[in-house]
């Protein structure tokens, strides 16, 4: 197998600096010099891999994006023992712990830029898009096999049913950065699965 | 009573402005100079009202959301005939509508700016959290009293089920801004009043 070029190893290195430091200080905040710097990349050659800033951000996202699809996949297969909820259920538990070895300063990518660019980059907006439908994609067929294994309630459509879950976690995660309280965040993550997702209704 | 001063005029307005143009654009893509000129105010008067940047986004997040607990406050007092659940769905649709009308290009200044500057700047953060706790609290009345009326299910905390509805709407609005489908929205607020925090269940 022929090793990866030097600029391919460069162009990776800028992305992951990019999706960290992105996530972190969003994307007006952040300098293309303080990246190029962080990557030891002198800053005439930013042009050589990308556009423009808009067009870093688009690849950031990408990167970002299929990332945590293929950490998800990973986490499907490795646990596919467990009911889908509560697959559901350890895979966010596991971004909360990330979340709060970062002291609540990084979330979620996707969620980051959509509330501060969604609007003035189409671009933007329009990445992130692909990347919350393949998300909403993965979380609705979760939720069709937690149907059909017993542990989310039938009565509601599995697409109404994804697009809470994942509005309910993208709201967690701003509520987070803001009260920095994750025992709030899990106790509404365990309400939802445990009680308001769950066939066995404790209320007649 | 004594007019007010001509200066306090001009503090609203700056914050009227910021409310919209922050909400639109973020902390780091708004310019002052813009706001200024859009109040068509001298650029060295800026620190006559505001300390800083930062002192200017910490009286704009004051500024909306005090408007916004206000208009809470009169719609409970306007459709106090309505139970809980039907005035948390009015109220959640007439800001739907007003999002709706401005493209989704502003949402939720305060979802907005935690978004981007929870992590970076305290001061804002901090503010951010009592408007945040002050909303908490209403809702969670509001579901206390649907608990009472009887359109809100009694067998999880009013406390959980509060900000659970908080963070599903919030993260609706980061939704809108990328997929800009209201139907989507309407679909799951439907759901989860109808059917998830309903008392009346209808799988047993």
């Amino acid at each position: 197998m022929a090793r990866p070029r030097r600029s391919e190893h460069t162009r990776q290195a800028l992305l992951d600096l990019g999706v960290s430091i992105f996530s972190e200080k969003g994307y007006h905040g952040t300098g293309i010099k303080e990246i190029l710097d962080a990557a030891q990349v002198p800053k005439g050659s930013f042009y050589n891999f990308f556009d423009s800033k808009e067009d870093f951000a688009v690849k950031i996202i990408e990167h970002y994006g299929k990332d945590l699809l293929e950490k998800m996949d990973q986490a499907q297969d490795r646990f596919n023992q467990l009911s889908a909820a509560d697959l559901l259920r350890i895979y966010s538990l596991a971004s909360l712990a990330y979340i709060e070895e970062r002291e609540y300063r990084s979330t979620c990518l996707l969620g980051t830029l959509a509330a501060e660019i969604a609007s003035s980059s189409n671009l933007c907006r329009a990445t992130i898009q692909n990347y919350q439908d393949a998300w909403l994609k993965r979380i609705r067929c979760l939720v069709e096999r937690g149907q059909k294994d017993g542990s989310i309630r039938q009565d509601v459509e599995a697409d109404t049913l994804a697009l809470l879950y994942w509005n309910q976690w993208q709201g967690s995660l701003l509520q987070l950065k803001v009260a920095q309280n994750p025992e709030q965040t899990r106790k509404t993550l365990d309400a939802l699965l445990d009680v308001l997702y769950s066939p066995e209704q404790k209320e007649h």
